[in-house]
């Protein structure tokens, strides 16, 4: 395996342990932009134009960049604008990152940069998910005066997240109810032993549950449902914005909500940072042996 | 609910359930070709216009034909042609069986008859592969010296039955390991908690395992990777003609194979039976309210 | 059944939702000293003679009295000192309360009281380990860096806790090992599918693991093994003082340890109280039908 | 470690897969009555003056005498009775058996040779129990005419084979229910997720199960309860002699009853000679260096 050099500019926890994990692959690496992440050797950041240079892997956050136009770099002491960064990657690198918009993907065109979102890769999506499950089991133990231990947990949404949520809950002796649209998904279910709710009926069975878990990113769980749901059931939202539960509703009626986002970063940044670096490592080997 | 009447024409022990199902849902059904099922209520079939007329469902077996040429009627003490039934269908009915050949689904929309696979129904794949799965167990159990408690074994493929299978092997503590081809089952694989093997790389994993499953309706467990499995490996082989062991090989070294095919109906008939009524009920409710 | 009456003086958050759940099943229930328990029907206590006049059934905390020799009453705004109590107790009444000492169980067989101590209770204490055991499970979500899928974890002791953390673990993915002295309890880690170390070999197995959970209440991982143990590590201790672990070792060493006692009430307050309350239906039941 | 000469004087398949095992230890083994069990080195037994010669480890079947005072030697061409066999053992050897009678001890005692007995070992008996639930789940797949996913099955007593069954069926994703006598018992069978029942109760729970597997051995599942059991409900009597169903009742009531027995042996010999194996190994560790 020819080494390549790695640059990391920005972006989470995660990435700081991705630097690590590399580092232990006995890859070279050299990162911008961590000073605050707490590690020393992350301390003080070389110049940008050093860490860039013949860089054949670029890694920026997820999402690469900011509102504001500037670079994701939650853990730099500093700023750092688009434009500078594109003017330094070096032609025929690979910029790896996530959320890539339409105008940054232009720019790298002409710059011949190549690119991939890692947003896109359905593996990383998958790991990711049972990281979010965890998270999620984490934060039912915590908030649920009950054991999950024979309560009764409704998830809305066989997805990835759901699928992997159901399981966990399962092992707890937890009595699973999942929602989904599709007749193959309700057979997932049943498949799986967990009891399944035909989502367009789910006024009917949120009313029995501890608590209602949602996974689908589009208003699933209106005033209407909410008004059924037992005052004392806990709702937990999994779901990407805008959500799936009607927050102020929710509110309005005294539910105990929570809308929990990104896990896997917060609950486990190692783990999140090596489900990164492995679907590096298959981009990389899907190009063709830049790894080998 | 409208009742509707459904005639069963043939197929396996899993339509006799299903006709017994249906009744158990207070549907009208008439049955024809059951004669030597066992069951007392079908030793004399009524005459097949009396149980075709008038009829809104009508249930074929999986397949439809027989090789040649005649209805699919194993527990029969007469063969139908398929001209002949063709004929007596009402216009308007809705046929539902399995693997419906291009000429007979010309001939039925001549006559202004719908029809549905049953196997391009997701759902009912899903279900059936629940049932595969456990029938595979069973084989295992039957077959291997050993516990599974403590085993390894390698599940070739990870769709709808191999995960099922693994699911069922992990439940009783053996190690589960599964090859796949796409970097996404891979990751699923290792977010089940199994141990991932890409599938080019079979090889390399063979010689360590107890047993060997394979799910891939293609040859991928070749002579080559024979020779480096154990002598005192059990192969079983679930996918479909053509199967994926290379059998001719396998009994060349002397190696423990079985090819296990329709295993849901075997195994468990009546819950293939049920499998196959809900399915109905799906591909009506869809059709816009027969059953509502 | 006839209705007895039920006086619950002091405990923990146990003891309040023991409290509503009684009333859930129709009994007559009086409270005493839960003043700050946040619940407005437990705002205002009523006299202390009022409320243990007529009790046939009377529940203390877990345990009865508190280091200066007061009832443990957590919840409430004044003390009650154990004599005063005594003196109200009506003879042929049941206290029922935890860790009773001999003293106390003299004073109560002077005035004819019967009582009862929850800590002898072995079903009182299986559905308590369930409940640490789910705790154990949330603070080693909430400590470690990585997910429980794929870690490696040391349970050491395979009684009560051990047995239900181990279950729960694996249903995460995680890899199991568990540590215990005789042969039956290692032939059951091997029964259950997790990986068995013999406790006087604890030093071989310890380095590779990245949590280690004690359940055995004496000192068992000392210095010389917390030497082995990786740098990132993390140590739980969920045995009772003076807990397994050299605490001060390890903090020497610079690891990371928790030491969490009591969970059930922490983290399933209802569960908890619930699990006190089938407990006394159990005690009553075996008395001969004082609920019958 | 020095190694010991082992004689294995009869027994049935477990103890030739003892054997093997054995050698693949690197002991030295001599066997006698094979020579029917269809392997090549065990066709022809040695003379038993030789194969006893200096041995240290003796071991016999389980149980050591088949009824007529023979040696239990299913798989030998010849008898052997057992005052031959106690003339040639040496002095000092250790014999490892099943069911040594009282008066078989006596005479050993009488010769200076040291015995145990196996069915005293407990961690043997929870080994098997894990073989024994997994021979129940194969005959549950092959009888039962619906999945174990999705079904309903009573389990009667909740000791070492109870628990194992329970677990792996609830990994099928079937509804189990246990019946036991004490409140701890029952106190398990809710830690583990499962549906308690009083076993004074059964008669209120029987007629909704799909199947139910008995592991008490007296008469539990008297006539009374049998006449409410649902018709096409599968009985499995795993207890020993003289079982725990009346099978009398459930025959002339039309039930469908399996009595199976000695599991172990029969669905998994390997495991269960290995399981032997291990027995041996912790007698003579706890004996004392004999293989150190």
């Amino acid at each position: 395996m020819l080494r390549k050099k790695f640059a990391i500019i920005g972006g989470d926890m995660r990435n700081v342990y991705l630097a690590d994990l590399l580092k232990k692959d006995y890859q070279y690496v050299e990162i911008y932009g961590f000073e605050k992440s707490g590690k020393p050797w992350a301390l003080k950041s070389s110049p940008l134009d050093f860490v860039l240079e013949g860089s054949r892997v670029v890694v920026g956050g997820i999402p690469l960049l900011s509102d504001n136009g500037f670079l994701n770099m939650p853990l730099a002491k500093e700023k750092l604008c688009f434009s500078e960064f594109l003017e330094k990657i070096p032609e025929g690198a690979h910029l790896i990152a996530g959320r890539l918009t339409q105008q940054v993907k232009e720019q790298l065109e002409q710059k011949k940069v190549r690119y991939t979102d890692l947003l896109d890769r359905e593996e990383m999506a998958v790991l990711n998910a049972a990281a979010t499950a965890e998270g999620a089991v984490g934060i039912l133990l915590q908030e649920m005066p009950i054991t999950l231990l024979g309560s009764r947990i409704l998830i809305v949404g066989y997805g990835r997240i759901g699928k992997n949520l159901a399981r966990l809950l399962h092992g707890f002796g937890a009595e699973v109810w999942a929602a989904a649209r599709q007749y193959a998904d309700i057979a997932w279910i049943e498949a799986h032993g967990y009891k399944p709710v035909p989502i367009h009926h789910l006024a009917r069975f949120v009313s029995d549950m501890d608590a209602i878990v949602n996974t689908v990113p589009a208003l699933v769980i209106t005033k209407d449902i909410l008004e059924k749901v037992r005052n004392d059931c806990f709702l937990l939202d999994l779901a990407s914005a805008p959500g799936g539960i009607d927050f102020k509703a929710a509110e309005a009626i005294g539910l105990k909500v929570r809308w929990a986002l990104s896990l896997p970063g917060k609950v486990a940044p190692m783990t999140a940072g090596d489900i990164i670096r492995r679907t590096i490592y298959n981009i990389l080997e899907e190009e063709g042996g830049v790894l080998s």
